[in-house]
C-alpha cells in the first residue's frame, strides 16, 4: 500500500477514535443528568425544610441525601474514567478545569448538608450553593458539547445541554415560587425574576426542539400532561400577571408538588436523550468501522493489482490505482468538509452562551464584580430592558472597546 | 492532594501537550515552506524549459529537481513523525486526509518530471500540476493553523499561512508574466488574470501584516528592496495598465529574474517566521511548565497544611485550603476563557478561506464542475464584478438555499 493510502486509513481511524471518545462522553453526560436531578430534589427539599424551620421534609431530605450520594458516586466513577494521564484528551484543558471546579464543589457538599441539617443557613444561601454546584456540572456538559467533532453527535449534545439547562431553570422556578407563596406575597422585582426564569426555560427548550431528533421530540410531546401544564400556567398567572401583592401561603405546597411532577416528567425525556445519544454513537462507530473495512479492502485490492470485474457500475474501479485512490481522497475531503461546515452551524448556538460568559468576565474585570454579581447585573439589565440575556451580553461586549483597557 | 487539584494539574498538562504538538507542527510547516519554495523554482524553470522548446534552463532544471528531492525527503520525514498510530492526534482526520492528498501528488511527481523532460506536456499543463501539488501542501499548513489551541501560536500560524499563500500567488504571477512576455502579447482576459494575481497577493500580505509580530514585520520591511519593487511595478504596468496588445518578448527573461529575486527575498522572511514560531512555542512551553511546577508546589504545601508566612501579599494564600484552591480554579477558568475568546477572533480570518472552499464545493455538487473549474468560475466572477474572492464566495453560498437540494 502507498503511504498516501495509509494516511487515508489513519484519518478514518482518527474519526473512529473521536466517536469512541464521544460515546464515553455520552455516558458521563447521562450520569451528570441523573446527579443533577437528585441535587435539584435535594435543593427543593432543603428549601422547604429550612423555610419551615425544620418542621417539614426532614425525613424525605435525609432519604434524598442518600440517593444523591449514589448518583454522585456514578459521576465520580465517570470522572475517573477520563484519561487524565494521557494529556491528549480532546479539549482536555477546559474539560479538566471544569471537572476540577465540580470536584471542589463536591468536597464542600457534606459540610453544606451539615449546615442545612443544623439550620445554620438561610434558604437563599442554601439555594445559591446548590445552584453553583449544578452550574458547574452543566458547564462540564457544555464543554463536552463544544468539543464534539461529529456534527450529528454535536447536535444531540447541544439538544441535551439545552434541555438540562432548561430543566435547571424549571428547578429554580420551583424553589423561587415555593418561597414566594410561602412568604405570602410577591413584589414587582420578584415578579420580574419569576418571569425571567420562565423566559429562560422557554429559550432553552426552543433550542432543544430545534436540535433534538423527531424520536426524542415525540417522547417529549407525549410526556407533556396538558392538565398539569395548564395548572402550572394558572399558578404562574396568579403570582405574576396581576399587581404585586399578597399570595395564599397555602399554595406553596401545591406549587411545589406541581413543579416536581413537571420536572420529574422532564427527567424521563433526559433518559430518552441519553439513550438516543448512545445509539447514535454506536451507529456512527459501526458505520465508520464498516467504511474503514471497505476502504482498506479496496486499497489492498488496488495495490495488488486486482480488478473488480463483477463490481457494480457505481463502485467499479478501473484498473488504474492512481485514479481510484484519487477518487477516494476527493470523496473523503468532500465528506470531511461537509461535516466541518455542519459542525460550525451547530456550534453557532453554543456561541450565544459563550457571549454571556464573556460579558460576565468583562464585568468582573472592569467593575470588580464577583461572578455571581456579574450574572445578576446582566440578568437585571435583560429584565429591565425586556431583552434576551444574549442580546444584553452582546451589547456589553460591544462596549468593551471603550472600557479602560486591561489585557 | 484532593481529586480536584489533580484535575487542575491534568488540565495544565493538557495545555503543555498541546503546545508540544504545536512545536512539532511548526517544524512540519517550516519543512513545507522550504519544499514549496523548491517546487516553485522547479515550476518556473520547467515553464521556461517547455516554452523555449527545451533550449533553455535544461541544466538548471535538472539541478533544481535534485534540490527538490532533498526538500521532499524532509517533508516526508516530518509526515512520518506524525503519530498515525495513536488516533488521538488533534484534528487528525482532516490533517491526515490532507497529507494523504499530498503524498498521492508526490507519488506522481517523478512521472510529471519525465513528461516535462520529454516535452510531452504544454506549459499550462505542467504549471497546473505544480499548482495543484503546492495547493495540497498549503492545505496541510491551513489545517495546522486551524487546529492550534493557543491563540499566540495560532496567530503566528495564520501569519505564516497567509505569507506562504501570498508567495505562491507571486510565484504564479512570475510564471504567468513570463509566459505573457514570451508570447509577445496579452489580451484583456490575460490582463485581468494578472491583476487578479496581484490583488490576491496583496490580500494575503495584508492578513500577514495584521497577524505577524513586530520582529517579523521589521525583517519583512528590511528585506524589501525599493528599487526591485519599483521595477516589478514598472513591468506590471507595462503589461497590464495600457490597452491589450503587443509585449516585448525579450522582457520575458528580465521579468522572470526580477520576480525570482523578489520571491527569494520572501523565502528569507519565511525562515524568520519559522524561527519566530519555534521560539514562541519554546517560550510558551517553558512558561506553562514553570506555572505547573508552581501550582503543584502550592497545592502540595496547602495539602500538607503549610502556610506561606513570608509570601508577598499578591501571592499570599491564607490558611484555608478551600479558599486558595477556589482562587486557583477561578484564575484558571478565567485564563482558559480569555484564551478561547482570543482564539475565536484569530480563527475568524481562517473562515474566509473556508467560505471559498465551501462555495467551490457547492459549485462542484450543483454544477457538476471539477474543483479546478469551480475555482476558476469563482475567480472569473470576482474579476468581472471587481470584488474580493471571499465576497463572491459568500454571495454564492447565500444562493445555496434556492439551488436544488442535495445533502
Amino acid at each position: 500500500m502507498t503511504s498516501g493510502s495509509s494516511f487515508l486509513l489513519a484519518a478514518r481511524q482518527c474519526e473512529i477514535a473521536e466517536l469512541e471518545d464521544l460515546a464515553q462522553t455520552g455516558e458521563l453526560v447521562g450520569a451528570i443528568g441523573r446527579f443533577v436531578h437528585a441535587l435539584q430534589r435535594e435543593r427543593g427539599l432543603s428549601n422547604v425544610f429550612l423555610s419551615s424551620h425544620g418542621s417539614r421534609f426532614g425525613e424525605q431530605r435525609a432519604q434524598q441525601v442518600a440517593d444523591c450520594r449514589q448518583a454522585e458516586q456514578q459521576v465520580r466513577a465517570q470522572f475517573d474514567r477520563l484519561d487524565t494521564a494521557s494529556s491528549r484528551v480532546r479539549n482536555g484543558a477546559r474539560l479538566f478545569s471544569r471537572v476540577a471546579v465540580v470536584l471542589h464543589g463536591l468536597d464542600g457538599l457534606p459540610q453544606l448538608r451539615d449546615r442545612v441539617a443544623a439550620r445554620q443557613l438561610t434558604t437563599r444561601e442554601a439555594t445559591a450553593a446548590f445552584v453553583r454546584l449544578i452550574a458547574g456540572l452543566l458547564a462540564v456538559v457544555f464543554e463536552a458539547a463544544d468539543s464534539a467533532t461529529d456534527p450529528e453527535v454535536s447536535r444531540a449534545l447541544v439538544a441535551m445541554f439545552n434541555f438540562m439547562q432548561g430543566k435547571e431553570f424549571a428547578g429554580q422556578e420551583r424553589a423561587f415560587g415555593a418561597g414566594a407563596f410561602a412568604a405570602g406575597g410577591i413584589d414587582g422585582a420578584g415578579q420580574q425574576q419569576w418571569r425571567h426564569l420562565v423566559d429562560s426555560q422557554q429559550a432553552c427548550f426552543q433550542v432543544f426542539s430545534e436540535f433534538a431528533g423527531p424520536e426524542v421530540l415525540r417522547v417529549d410531546q407525549a410526556g407533556r400532561d396538558a392538565t398539569l401544564l395548564a395548572e402550572v400556567e394558572r399558578m404562574r398567572r396568579m403570582a405574576c400577571a396581576g399587581r404585586p401583592g399578597a399570595l395564599d401561603a397555602n399554595l406553596s405546597q401545591p406549587w411545589y408538588e406541581l413543579s416536581t411532577r413537571r420536572i420529574d416528567a422532564m427527567r424521563a425525556v433526559e433518559d430518552v436523550l441519553a439513550l438516543h445519544l448512545r445509539h447514535l454513537c454506536e451507529a456512527r462507530i459501526a458505520q465508520a468501522r464498516s467504511e474503514l473495512r471497505d476502504q482498506r479492502a479496496m486499497l489492498q485490492a488496488l495495490a495488488s493489482g486486482a480488478a473488480y470485474p463483477e463490481a457494480e457500475p457505481a463502485t467499479a474501479y478501473g484498473p488504474h490505482l492512481e485514479r481510484s485512490l484519487l477518487g477516494m481522497l476527493q470523496e473523503q475531503s468532500r465528506r470531511l468538509q461537509a461535516m466541518g461546515d455542519e459542525l460550525d452551524a451547530v456550534r453557532a448556538t453554543l456561541n450565544e452562551r459563550k457571549a454571556v460568559e464573556r460579558a460576565k468576565g468583562l464585568l468582573m474585570a472592569h467593575r470588580q464584580m464577583s461572578e455571581d454579581e456579574a450574572y445578576k447585573a446582566l440578568r437585571r439589565m435583560a429584565m429591565n430592558q425586556n431583552r434576551r440575556l444574549v442580546d444584553v451580553a452582546e451589547a456589553v461586549l460591544s462596549l468593551a472597546e471603550v472600557l479602560p483597557g486591561r489585557r
